[in-house]
């Protein structure tokens, strides 16, 4: 992996990704503590269920991806912070609507029950509405970036990336297919739009808390963090037809029960893997240019594609 | 009602409130069907159903306020458009979620099958999801103030009225209270959250749309919304418990059948449209400094207080 061996063999002091993970993780997870709405506060059923869906959840993909990109940009880990949260709220929120019965109807999400399981369907329904509307909240209320028009782009790149055209969209276009087999194509399409467009979303407001990006670069980073996208689900799929339900920490391999067409029914488990390959050696050429400032993405481009949870 | 007396008396051009509210409902369908996503687009079900959510429905009061501080504020028509189809777009997906069946369980909306029962669950759920989300896309994406720190302070002011805090929030407190009878007191802070928070922001958009108004005006702004946002909610509470489902165009009486508790339940009716009254003095009072600016927000008041749908 050229970025990091250059990263690590040109600067000393570089921690290894590892150690610069948890950091993230662990001021994340203060960030999330302290934007959330205080547990005391009323309506207090609300604010703790918001907090359960969100706190001590997941491995922070998106929010690393949000650092990573703002370290290549010079940016304020302040306010890196304060992006990736809105970005974490946006995924949390999506995850308590899809847990809904009308939706997965699953009973188990980060080896926990699920909102709807241990609260109730209609606070489960409000949490995922309180949690998108606090994501832009943030966006609009803490100082991001030095000029207010590019955080009124932010506010815009989110909203169309959670929106019909985005996350809800291809959530959507998920529901429509199950029970059918999709074609490759079809499957990019939609996971361009149900998991990408987000993550996608996290690298650019990461990128866009720091200095201005040329075109140039800012086409790179868009094709680098496509193939991370896309790849991320691809994984997720070998993943799910692969672990055991205690690996992963939700109910595992109920794609393939539930008829949900997958890229492993699509191509079958060896392709995804050689697929997810390919999908790495494209995302660290699109870094090249970067030189060590993009490490950490390189970096997190290893962890997401090579994962085993 | 001296405002409006004033206002015709001394404008010989100033059209007839009817007329005006006519023009602002038919200028905001054309606004709605424009900035909405076009039916043919992908995922179509979900945007066809986006569509069927917003499109000719209601009163579209919170546009009209909306529209009412903007003239009061001397705001253009073609920015207020864009944050009442905001505002608007909030308020449909409240409606698609609190007609869902783990919430008020409703089949009948402004006449029309609900979005659950013309649809389906998991798109209405995903309907509601995607105009939250766009209606921050609108704010953020059109030119609604000279300044963009003052159409940030647009979004914060949205999301706080949508969020935990405000319209979700309320209707988490509203929920609690299913089945036990409230104070009067309970049922305002209930309320001022759960139908007066969006009310008071449709108002303040309109308004920061223009010109900035000093302190003291605005203090004066938000004082009359207080009213009406209250008065719109008390008024609903006569309405449902008087009128007929045909009237309404969604179902009646289902307050009292579901055990909710409501402003004629908590002071009874003849008080309850007494209190209107009340409230609608205090609205007029409270916009008395502005003179005939206020035409129709005056005008509104004494429609949202006076009707009989």
């Amino acid at each position: 992996m050229k970025m990091s061996e250059a990263g690590v063999a040109t600067v000393g002091t570089v921690i290894p990704f590892a150690g610069w993970m948890g950091s993230v993780q662990a001021r994340m997870e203060r960030a999330l503590a302290r934007l959330l709405p205080a547990p005391g506060i009323s309506p207090s059923r609300l604010h703790d269920a918001m907090r359960y869906a969100t706190l001590e959840g997941g491995k922070r993909v998106r929010p690393l991806l949000c650092f990573g990109a703002g370290e290549l940009a010079g940016a304020l880990p302040e306010r890196l912070e304060v992006a990736a949260c809105a970005v974490e709220m946006i995924h949390a929120y999506s995850l308590v609507h899809d847990d809904l019965p009308c939706m997965d109807d699953d009973v188990l999400r980060r080896g926990k029950p699920t909102v709807h399981i241990e609260y109730d369907e209609a606070t489960a329904l409000l949490v995922g509405d309180a949690l998108q509307s606090l994501a832009f909240q943030l966006l609009a209320e803490h100082r991001l970036a030095d000029d207010p028009a590019v955080q009124l782009e932010m506010v815009r790149a989110l909203a169309v990336a959670s929106g019909s055209r985005g996350m809800a969209g291809g959530q959507q276009v998920d529901l429509e297919a199950t029970g059918r087999q999709l074609t490759v194509p079809e499957l990019e399409s939609m996971h361009i739009r149900k998991t990408g467009a987000l993550i996608r979303a996290a690298v650019m407001l990461g990128a866009a808390c720091g200095a201005p990006l040329e075109p140039d670069l800012r086409a790179r980073l868009d094709r680098y963090v496509s193939c991370v996208g896309l790849a991320f689900q691809v994984v997720d799929d070998v993943l799910d037809a692969d672990a055991s339900t205690a690996t992963l920490g939700k109910t595992a391999g109920k794609d393939s029960r539930s008829g949900k067409a997958t890229f492993v029914s699509a191509m079958g488990v060896a392709r995804a893997r050689e697929f997810t390959e390919e999908l790495l050696r494209e995302a660290h050429a699109a870094l090249a240019p970067f030189g060590e400032r993009a490490l950490r993405l390189a970096e997190l481009a290893d962890f997401i594609v090579r994962r085993k949870f």
